[in-house]
């Protein structure tokens, strides 16, 4: 049994709804949204995006990475987009472990070494949001003159709150 | 002039319907879904998923990289889940460029040094999900029970079709 198959039933319901438009290629604000995967939150929903919209960039923790900055740049130098806005939230699974013995207990199971591995974990929201607000403003491949903004989401509500 | 204004009245608006119900923080489903960040794939309406039901990754191109590993293991390993599904989709802006052109105009552009840095682009939709689930099968990382599926997204119609 695989979930996938009930994903693709729900599609088939989703596309008699859709139409056929061809929206552009680049988003129409011209922004980036970087975020958590929690599956609580729905990015579009909570941020009242239609479709073509914005760019949303998910990994865990919805931490500036390596990985962060290439689709970012790829977002702006390619797709033409213009600002940044990082949002973290409540309830979150990146604040559930410790990053050496989260380490130690997966080169355990797995056998493997995993050397100097960071899971970025994080305990405090809002350090995490200013944390990777000011990796976006250090790095060099991100202009200065790119608007970044940094907020946090509640899970249980829904409400997003700015961090300044 | 900043969007995140506009996001943050939308939210408000959100927030109105959303009720106060803690949900969990496993995924229902217990599947993480990497995807691209793409402004014209929402992924919660186009595979039908509530709030709760699963991991949302994504980057530029859906591509499995470093960070995406680090999030599926926090996501299978600190939040149960047992089941991935990489969806890539058509008109994708990883078509769009050449890596090694890329990384030329940007060292000039930026005036620093990227190295043998890989933006990851690709030319074949269906070739770059059957590497990606690949590199998913192949990562010591992630237990061999996991049930991997793949598809690809069209961003004119919203229909999703499996890659076998």
């Amino acid at each position: 049994m695989s979930y996938f198959d009930n994903f693709m039933k729900a599609n088939k319901a989703y596309v008699d709804l859709h139409g056929t438009e061809h929206l552009p290629i680049k988003p129409k604000t011209k922004v980036a949204i970087i975020t958590c995967m929690d599956s609580r939150l729905h990015v579009a929903s909570a941020l009242g995006l239609a479709l073509g919209d914005a760019h949303i960039l998910r990994n865990a923790g919805g931490r500036v990475t390596d990985d962060m900055i290439r689709s970012l740049v790829i977002s702006q130098q390619q797709l033409g987009t213009r600002e940044i806005v990082v949002l973290h939230h409540t309830d979150c699974g990146a604040q559930t472990f410790n990053n050496d013995e989260f380490v130690s207990q997966l080169e355990d199971r797995f056998q493997v070494d995993l050397g100097d591995t960071d899971f970025l974990p994080f305990a405090d929201i809002e350090a995490s949001v200013h944390q990777d607000v000011q990796l976006l403003k250090d790095s060099p491949l991100i202009p200065d003159d790119v608007v970044i903004s940094g907020g946090v989401y509640d899970v249980d509500t829904g409400r997003i709150s700015e961090v300044k």
